[in-house]
């Protein structure tokens, strides 16, 4: 059992180390990177692909895809003609630095503004391993509940996003948003907070001026 | 790296281990053991929820809940009077057999015909860990998308029965079900495949049914 502990307790740190290599390098590239966390189909691969769309002419996105086994959402990435490396984690539950490091070898840095990883579709493991990303996104969907802040409080205390996402589907569920809201304020009172529909396309822009407002930190943004 | 290899395999072996202990426990009380598998959210309570109003008659169901940090799932659970044990993962992503072995400690085998066990939510690492279960289900629900089959084989290759729940949001999102369908059974020719949404209502008999011959296998099912 103290092996084991020991074992896991070094696994952090070597990971610590090179997401601390990863952000050097991002930063030598001044490409600034956002981690998207979630539950699996909570729409984290649809709202890159409306960022891709919306923002190809503006900020030229690169995207690392995280998934146990298969390449569909990187397929889905490539269809749009962004450059996407996959993450293949073999049946593994999050993303560790040392693979997206790797996978930095295979993007062309100079060539992008943006770079957004799309972790394996978990609340629980992802949020312990530091990628080396500037900003964390913690996306949960209208029909996963609004208890998910308070069952997963330290994905919400860690994002610098929230985004409720499938808010088209706020007619159809029990889901108390006041709730939902009050619960993710206790926990991170300093998150941006945005409610998004890709299918609708309610409160796509402030999703875009969010990742504009990544890419430039000291531009004005909005519209 | 040897070293992490190897303390994961001791890990499994531990893990198998006790899984078989808990097995000859419940096979000694004559109970039947269910483990519910499924992403954050997807319904796995409420199923439990409608079990237990509906057979409380007939089958005396005990809980074990697996959750990473609250006690929600099990107070709403005891809300409805079935003994129920919460086991709090603190921060891990699965149930182990050595964690449900301890929670059956305090419950009443003798006052039970059905055991079902919550996992986490999470469609990765649950499947790698036997709880001694008799049975597995795998739950998704219409919104998290046709292509979970494809992206989480595994999960969907040991199940029993695979339950397709929240069908009442059909109309209102893109689920391809005929791909999902197709997938399921290239997948698991064998496993029951149920749809439900004990929002409406509608399977509700299916999954009750199921249950029941879980408890009485040779019995004659159905209405």
């Amino acid at each position: 059992m103290t092996m084991e502990i020991h074992v896991v307790q070094k696994v952090m740190k070597v990971n610590d180390e090179i997401a601390q290599a990863i952000r050097s390098r991002l930063e030598a590239a001044r490409i600034p990177a956002v981690n998207l966390m979630s539950a699996p189909g909570s729409g984290k691969t649809s709202l890159i692909e409306t960022a891709i769309r919306s923002l190809r002419d503006t900020v030229r996105i690169g995207v690392i895809e995280g998934d146990p086994d298969t390449t569909r959402d990187a397929e889905r990435i490539a269809a749009l003609g962004a450059p996407v490396v996959q993450i293949n984690t073999a049946g593994g539950c999050h993303l560790e630095a040392n693979l997206v490091n790797r996978a930095l070898d295979d993007l062309d840095l100079d060539a992008l503004d943006l770079l957004v990883i799309e972790n394996v579709g978990n609340l629980v493991c992802p949020v312990e391993f530091d990628l080396g990303e500037t900003r964390r996104a913690a996306i949960i969907s209208i029909p996963e509940g609004h208890d998910k802040p308070a069952k997963y409080p330290k994905l919400f205390r860690t994002a610098d996003v929230v985004i409720l996402n499938k808010i088209d589907l706020l007619p159809y569920v029990d889901f108390d948003e006041p709730r939902f809201t009050g619960d993710v304020r206790g926990l991170n009172p300093d998150a941006s907070l945005l409610r998004v529909s890709c299918r609708t396309g309610e409160g796509v822009l402030g999703w875009l001026d969010w990742l504009r407002a990544v890419v430039q930190p000291t531009a004005q943004v909005g519209r």
